[in-house]
């Protein structure tokens, strides 16, 4: 490294390079600013100092570094101000930032102390422990907003318990059911992934510290209580052992980020449909200039959705090179430890943009419920197809009420003539007709436990959250 | 449905039909006769008569279906032999296998039967229900190649507890280790992955039961007690809600078994790496014809460790598939959910093959400590060069320390010598040399927390296995 | 192998295990008989077979191999019934079924011939081949099937050349368009990924032949003839080098067909959007069953679109399984070649399927032109916005036509009246409407290019497929 | 749009909220500063502002346009510096930063000038404009360096035509081999792949210009007019249509650059194999600090292949985002057209920086022709089995001849003697030994078109690149 080079402070760094490796342009489109500071070079910078600065003093406290040199080094941590773009371009040389941070805090430390920094310790271990240090950040925020999509699900649940809507399988109608228990399956949906993110980030964000044989060699008999020491001091698990190539954390992580992503873009991909000019039930919240067209005055686009349901996919395809990357050689990977540097962070992003943007726009969603009503009942009554034939059955068996329902949802499209009406024509259909229960007709009639499904998502939510 | 199609028993179908959708050929490579016996058309026609039968039973014990129409519908699900062939074929023109199953189960049934079989049930309903019990049984069956797998490395852990090896980082030789370390390391990971899969088992295997709209609507008020009791007869969990498009239990088991091929996968790696001609530490173990090459008799090829490896990159894959798949539209997919169908069985033969196939490969791998002490030795000592650099910092100071341990490191592999003979060459290492500890070039003075590392996993292995 | 295990002809293999490897519940739902014949287990043996034959007669022509053992290899290879089933099992052993096929043929062959079959050859020049010869039937079918799906196309664009219909981009009405306008669309990326396919098909098939090493040792000075007798007996092209762990030619063509997939793929996702219930612009082609559901009598399920869009979303990740594959070891990989023996097949099945079972829905696609204008009206003229902003423009000023024609739009939503009645409320608008072309709320007038573009996507189409 | 928020020049726009959306800590590790820039938010923008100016020039050319509003719009196009950040975050609105982009350049405009700003045009005509003129400069760099990549390989193949070599198939020694012909089989995959990307650049990088509906409906009939023209002035190609929703040459253009990564990935796998510490037979070229270890002074890691392998593995990923993006609706996408964003440039930086840091790689690289020999040497001439087969079987028969090299095969692994001991100890091969060529246990008459192929391969080099 060029004397000096990874030793440059922010101001040093001059705009035009530090701007050619950024996402100013897309970046906020698809993520939360929060998110974007959490998972920055500066937040990693922050977590790697942070290791240095908790390992010589753990050290020092078992006796293997001077007391004064492990102050000096954490001194030195705290008030460093090292400059990330600097320090990526000096980490081209050896491909890792690990490097050149070392050298630059040994070049800023007296000489009594620089050999002690990182002492032990493999660059490894300084990035893995700051990528659960920006995890452990990444997940505090990406649960705060599944808690506000959830609670945005709950309350739509709730005030649409009893919404009557259509059910729409492979995009067409297929029978009543409520709006609230549509929200109903978007908001278990959400909490079964917050569980797992919960879980996730309660179990498995674990200090890294093994040294470069994953040993501890230079640490002799004080290794483990070395790594229970810097954990207590990170506020991180201890593992059972360093966890270099065992990826299986890393990519659990990554798994339940992608599925947060995964109940985010469902939401998203139904209000979109739901939006459609044709169907019109529910809109996004309204806001000057949002969802705007730049050719089109007139158009109200799911501004939202698509930044969620964009978010989604890239953050289905990032959780992917973390998975095919747990397959990693001996005691350091050649390649897919690397790949997750740039990867965790942009599925972080993705991830968590597409909750915290699924929040917003569950929070002020616009419902109709009369554009609901309008559209089923466009339909003619089809929506009780299954209904007619059940309830038929009994009074001209089965074959005969199937045959006899099929036939009269023709007519209802072909003749654009209501259902009642098609099926009072139809052979043997007629007579029968009266001893149907008087609602048959009625799709507030034929929510079977829609509403039941509502109240057991509630409940649930209640427990998980104690809101009210 | 042409009139009987579905209905062809399996003798009917003709055996060049047959073949062309199967995998026999490349199949039997990467995955077990179990693994493709639980995953199997026959799997999955059974798991959806279970389900058939268990519905009516149940909707009878509610009142909902005559006695004797649940009776016939069990009784017809029992001795049914369906063909999956003709399913398949039949399945074309809905999109969908269970439509054409119904329809044959109605054929077969009397009159006053045929309209209960599938009472207020839909076509997911069905499927995703027997995915849950083909889930269940793959489950076990890697759950099982996992304790293998996990037995497999805990004994090679115990047994080179003590062997010395070099550790090697970005495949170059670091530091020494014990063998034990390493298989250590693989034996956490795949409890690890164990851990997660037998949650996933345990809590997410769920019946589905919805009906058309998800609301249970011909069931009335008893649907929840329906679900309850189809649930129990099944042995599957009972969900909050039906999940028709919440995917998340279906990706939470995708990511656990891909989480369970990459930790074999690793393994696999390693071990290709430590066969290598130069390397030749370990051998799969041998068996007339393993390992053969079709050119070369002379070779010995990893190919246990190439099954498992080709096998772990399909399963990564295959669950991208599953976590892009859960943003599906409303009610019912447009082609996500479909998508599942053929791909999650993949991914279990695929992430289970891994596993069984290196549990085969760890159970009888040789293990040549020689080897293992001659390539160590074939560096000169240049793996102790960090306790060099440490054991020489208190007496000529860190920078000193580490140019001279440099110089003498490129001394080592330009002129073939020793380092310690290098060192020795070294102005003002020398005359030091007799005060670091007489073990400074022994590898065994070296090895930190290996040891208690190989203690700590073997005692969470014990704790979780109970094996001795 | 036990002896006679990969011998066993097709009668031997007990169904039972056979059937445990196949994929014949869901493999119909999405793709052909034919891809299924083309990619099956027998299809592969064959091209093994095909590949022996010609190198023991290549060979011979060289005066490598008596011409006697090689009439005695090639007669054998024409009459081997080759089991796939067994074959399969028998490949476990060595993770490659090129190595129980030799050693079958050798067992099978006089003492004088055994030794010369394979003469030269490695497994991977086998297998490689049989994938080009596989590759070469699955690019044939699917560039008919794509052939199909352009002409579906044109028809439709060429019969709705000025059926009007409403443009909607992110979900929502836009501006006039025509249905042959979108049709255009659909059939000008057909053509693009046809192009593309055909060119990987014309110039990337090509034989391998390398030997163990790449080097054709044994083959003396002769190995380039060689290697040019058996491509042209097999019809492929010679490659510059043996390409054993040179992927790009496998890489282009899986490629090419997940691009024809995506372009099939979107056409499906729009049938499906425009079949939607309250759209229903369009339907898929009906017959008796075909998008039926199990429960509901009344729907029309967009059955193939589903089996499309299901279809494309493996293509898509089976063909990153080759690409992320294409990084491999030296001479011969570990895995990442391997994985590709049921992918690219799979892949092959996927892509091909979801253009075929695009092209017959396209074939038979009913189109609705009135409910197209039906629709288009329903938004009271609001698609007609752009063009009110543009025509004011001239006589109020860009700002006041963007404003009033905004403020106008919101009234149509609100209070449900005509975007010209709307308009006619705005202050000074009112006065200038007089002067406003007459046609300036017909969508007619506002179609731009569209029959334009028709034009020259039909030209396009009709000089490469001489169709009219 | 608050406000002047997008107007806001680079100087307005706080480091702090810029360096949240930077890359700049890994970002330099893994690309080169030029595709950084030529990816970078000011780059799009740059393509942005070219193409609103170069659409008003030519709709003044065709008379739609005023001269003097389409001159001052390309005089503030020319001289607009707009900040991507603030832009970036005005974008957030409607999820496309083409809106406030507009908006901007009307507000800098006068009265007369600000209405025939993007005239006609919708967002995405500008962003996939944009993108078209990104990935042309991309190419244009990608291309060089796999330039440069080629001529190191084609270097290294001349250079060593004939320096022999064990070929490694599995990992294991083969047989013998040049490491030219290795070289060459490099050069011809880098080849490859730059024949597809050069394809791809030459005719699939085309102009977006349809309007919002496709259509071109504000240009009336001089629609095509100006698309050509546009096209002419960014040295773009036409399309036949608007491509809005038909994605394939941005997923050509995607693919092409995963084929180049996997190219390059291949040949660092490569090395990063041959540096291993037991195989040392090539070495990343070295410079002060390349390669170091943060704890280990003795270390030379293969850090430029690491870089590449990880840039790969991201690389592979990415596209897939792509390709399964192709699935888009109608003629403006929800979320796939959106995805694409930030995907394809960071394909761009990783496909890229594969290729030029495999470039620097190779072009540096350190051969150790001795140590390959001695390698090779090592296996006591195992690598010569099968031509000891070939040259045995005319004098004992074939199955003797493979079993005698089976049987002494082993005892050379066992007993540590060489194939030519060995062999003749194995009882009825003694005798005919003098009668096999008297350099059948050299490994330089084993080389078969080893140096055939390395001639193929460079002429063909010499051809397309001119070289010498």
């Amino acid at each position: 490294m060029p004397p000096g080079e990874a030793g440059a402070s922010s101001d040093e760094a001059s705009s035009s390079e530090a701007s050619s490796f950024d996402d100013s342009l897309f970046g906020p489109v698809f993520t939360t600013d929060d998110l974007a500071e959490a998972t920055s070079g500066r937040a990693w910078v922050a977590g790697m100092l942070a290791f240095e600065a908790a390992l010589a003093t753990a050290e020092a406290e078992v006796g293997l570094v001077p007391p004064d040199a492990a102050a000096a080094i954490a001194r030195c941590c705290r008030q460093a101000d090292i400059d990330p773009a600097a320090l990526g371009r000096a980490a081209r040389l050896g491909a890792s930032p690990a490097i050149p941070l070392v050298a630059e805090l040994r070049r800023r430390l007296p000489a009594e102390a620089e050999g002690w920094v990182h002492f032990g310790a493999t660059s490894q271990d300084v990035l893995d422990t700051a990528l659960m240090l920006v995890l452990r950040r990444v997940t505090e925020l990406v649960l705060a907003d599944l808690g506000r999509l959830a609670r945005a699900a709950a309350t739509l649940a709730k005030e649409h318990r009893s919404t009557i809507t259509a059910a729409r399988t492979l995009l067409q109608h297929a029978a009543p059911t409520t709006f609230g228990r549509r929200a109903a399956g978007w908001l278990v949906a959400v909490m079964e992934a917050g569980d797992n993110l919960r879980e996730a980030r309660r179990s498995r964000l674990a200090v890294q510290l093994g040294g470069p044989a994953g040993t501890l060699a230079s640490l002799g008999r004080s290794g483990p209580r070395v790594v229970g020491l810097v954990a207590t001091e990170l506020g991180l698990e201890v593992p059972v052992l360093p966890w270099h190539t065992d990826r299986t954390r890393v990519a659990e992580v990554s798994c339940a980020l992608a599925l947060c992503a995964g109940a985010a873009g469902k939401v998203a991909l139904d209000i979109s449909l739901l939006m459609q000019t044709e169907v019109s039930e529910v809109f996004e919240p309204s806001a000057a200039g949002r969802g705007a067209s730049s050719s089109l005055p007139h158009k109200r686009n799911p501004a939202m959705a698509v930044e969620v349901l964009a978010a989604c996919r890239r953050a289905e395809a990032l959780a992917g090179v973390v998975l095919s990357g747990m397959v990693q050689e001996q005691e350091r990977a050649v390649g897919a430890w690397q790949a997750e540097w740039q990867t965790v962070p942009e599925l972080a992003r993705a991830a968590g943009g597409a909750v915290s943007f699924a929040a917003d726009m569950l929070a002020g969603l616009e419902v109709s419920p009369a554009r609901m009503a309008q559209n089923l009942a466009g339909t003619g009554g089809l929506a009780l197809a299954e209904r007619l034939t059940t309830e038929l059955t009994p009074l001209i068996g089965y074959s005969e009420a199937r045959r006899s329902v099929e036939a009269a949802s023709r007519q209802v499209v072909v003749a654009g003539i209501s259902l009642q009406e098609a099926l009072s024509r139809e052979p043997g259909v007629a007579e029968v007709m009266p001893r149907l229960p008087p609602d048959v007709f009625d799709p507030a009639g034929w929510l079977g436990s829609s509403e039941a499904f509502v109240d057991r998502a509630l409940e649930l939510y209640h427990k998980a959250y104690g809101d009210d």
